[in-house]
């Protein structure tokens, strides 16, 4: 992905504040589900919807690292995958005011500079929108498994 | 959503690859489908992802309007829903030359400034980025009904 300086029409902040949206909305299908359903349910053989929101988990906070000390090395998570919705959500939680702090510090032209990552060579800004279109990606799925279990998801277009 | 000058890190034509990156997959997605599942088969009774990714056609279809014309209006398609795989390739392919187009063209103040839209005051870069958003969580739901129909999805990552 390229960028121009002339036309730029997203910043380090819109970008934080679209993140977190989706983030809060996300935090609402976890909550969402029955707790004896979070960790087991799926359909068509995929991940129950708590282990898709631990990987979205893993992936934030793997930008975190990332912004925070330009780090972007791939670590498997130190804690244990969480069994429960409270410590999926303390782990959900615990990245929130960090990623408000990360993102608008970053120097834009280090953001928007190619570099090694896990997963090849991009600028942190494809690295962070990856991360905001997995977690809808997998979201999405969520709505599947709330729906088939007869339940109403959150609202799509409220953040 | 606000925008500042000073650390914008997305250009117009950077957002256009991405979007155009979505909406390559979304196309393999439909062509995964079998033919006679595409506008049948669902889960938890949502709708068939025929007629998901008709709606994702139609909201880049009025984002192209808008673009294009500052009319951002909306307005019911003026033809009828596709009830073959082939008419929606059609209508989806018809949009990939003239979103390249329109996008890059667009004035970056103007695509930042809140105007009245459909769905209430935003800029249309808002509106834009609704667009690639709701095309991932419907096609994520799309991913689910392959998978339960025993298929493989195409790769997420490939763009």
């Amino acid at each position: 992905m390229t960028t121009t300086t002339s036309s730029s029409v997203l910043s380090l902040d819109a970008l934080r504040a679209h993140w977190q949206g989706h983030r809060a909305l996300t935090r609402r299908v976890i909550e969402a589900f029955p707790e004896d359903q979070l960790f087991s349910f799926s359909v068509g053989g995929m991940r129950p919807f708590g282990e898709l929101a631990w990987e979205m988990s893993g992936v934030s906070a793997y930008n975190l690292t990332g912004l925070t000390t330009d780090d972007w090395s791939w670590h498997e998570p130190e804690t244990a995958p969480p069994q429960s919705r409270a410590a999926l959500l303390a782990a959900w939680d615990a990245l929130t005011p960090a990623l408000d702090a990360a993102l608008p510090a970053a120097d834009p032209d280090w953001f928007t500079r190619p570099q090694d990552m896990a997963w090849g060579t991009m600028p942190p800004l494809d690295s962070v929108l990856y991360a905001i279109d997995n977690e809808i990606h997998h979201r999405g799925q969520g709505y599947v498994y709330l729906r088939a279990l007869g339940i109403e998801p959150p609202a799509f277009f409220e953040r």
